[in-house]
């Protein structure tokens, strides 16, 4: 028996819908088998991918509960009926992707002379305007400052727990073979202006590299599969939940 | 008679050519009639384009050397076959664009949520890695720091040479009717390491609007006439001339 309903659609986005419930403490996301890259411009439908990432990013959530990093996380919906719905809290989304970039790759390789693959010196955190119909451009502190929806000191609070984030993901994939190449997090103020870790943390928003093979596509075990036309998106999907049910706690039910 | 003679070619562009001469103190730069736009996609021949932009990057210099900005600018060459040639010292040129906006035009708007011709609070710089190959790529803070070309005290002698260049231009151009919306500096340093504005100032590389209209296309006096196809490209060019005539000091030439 549930003590919540699912209520109308609050948000259809490319890889999730997210509901409004009848308790205004609690929304539900429902992660799709939708797969899409290069701004929408390519589109597939992955059978059993919404599944997955809604139990990667369950995992993480609960690892990074267990690093007291805050996030809108409650819990996975109960039974085999639900395994594309998490429980969150409802946050008023900050309009910002916030990458941090532990190894050159992606876009960055096409905008500064640095390979593929590279380590890069220290962590590099770049904030993105989150606009599709801008393209996700890449913000400068003027810029930032000129849009004017980040006062200086929420910017410090959100980069401070983007890099604790950072952190705690690279002691996670580290112990699980996966090199952390980059990731896309979201964050977002809730009721009580709490500022936490929101949407999707999973293969889709992350780069992971197998450390345990060297072949430059095999390795890949992320959304570049996808992109890139590797084939096997769903199969490398299934080898990050496998090997990092292993080590982060239990993911909870919400009831 | 000349105290020089043109030597060797150090450098051909899209716009320009540089010559090494027989003073190791002195280069020469021919301004050709060449325009290019969108990293060269667009490519045509303006007849007159080249020594126009060669007398309008000569009035601006001594504008700026009369306001005590330090540039690389000499003097123009002398003779009637010298009208698209100019002397400047040789630098070691930041391979870094500066820009700075007055107004909001261009890439700007298509990246983030600003109209066209909308003042901006105060003027926006942004630096520009200096890479064709890379398409110019914007950079953050970090990605400067990353790309190692740029120490903290150098940056910021260039941002401040930059809005000084700004403020004087905004004085040049106002007193002869024009809105400076936006432009792009090249800086240098020369073999005494003194920072310098190099390259060229001109309706190639300045936004300027003609405030004596409203017409939202017969307004514009530079580059982008020609990168949206509006005709009548070394006219405007030819009415900037003019006008800047009437307040610079006369060029001089370099004998
Ligand atoms: N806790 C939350 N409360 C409210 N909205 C959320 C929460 N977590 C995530 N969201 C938002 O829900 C949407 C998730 O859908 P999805 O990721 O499919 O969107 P998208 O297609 O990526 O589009 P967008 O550009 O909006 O992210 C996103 O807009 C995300 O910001
Ligand atoms: N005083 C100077 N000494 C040496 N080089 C200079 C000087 N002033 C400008 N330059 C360089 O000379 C070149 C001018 O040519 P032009 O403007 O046509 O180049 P471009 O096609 O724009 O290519 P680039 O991307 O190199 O600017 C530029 O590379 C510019 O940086
Ligand atoms: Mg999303
Ligand atoms: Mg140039």
């Amino acid at each position: 028996m549930s003590t919540y309903t699912i209520g109308p659609l609050l948000h259809e986005g490319k890889a999730k819908r997210v509901y409004r419930t009848d308790r205004p403490d609690l929304v539900a996301v429902e992660y799709k088998d939708d797969a899409t890259a290069f701004n929408a411009l390519k589109k597939a439908q992955l059978e059993g991918k919404g599944p997955l990432n809604c139990r990667i990013s369950a995992l993480v959530f609960e690892w990074l509960a267990s690093r007291d990093i805050p996030t809108h996380y409650l819990g996975l919906a109960e039974g085999e009926a639900s395994r594309r719905w998490m429980l969150v809290r409802p946050v008023e989304i900050i309009p910002i992707e916030v990458v941090i970039r532990n190894l050159a790759a992606g876009s960055l390789c096409q905008q500064l002379p640095v390979a593929s693959g590279t380590r890069l010196p220290s962590p590099l955190l770049d904030l993105y305007y989150k606009d599709d119909a801008l393209g996700d451009p890449l913000l400068t502190d003027a810029r930032l400052a000129l849009l004017g929806i980040l006062d200086t000191d929420l910017r410090d609070r959100l980069e401070q727990l983007a890099r604790q984030v950072n952190a705690a993901l690279l002691e996670l994939f580290g112990r699980i073979d996966l090199e952390l190449v980059d990731f896309k997090i979201e964050l977002g103020l809730t009721a009580d202006q709490q500022l936490v870790v929101a949407d999707e943390i999973s293969p889709d928003t992350c780069r992971l590299w197998d450390r345990a093979t060297d072949d430059l596509q095999d390795r890949i075990l992320d959304k570049d599969r996808f992109r890139q036309d590797l084939g096997g998106v769903v199969e490398a999907y299934g080898q990050v939940l496998k090997r990092i049910q292993g080590v982060c706690p239990e993911p909870r039910f919400y009831r």
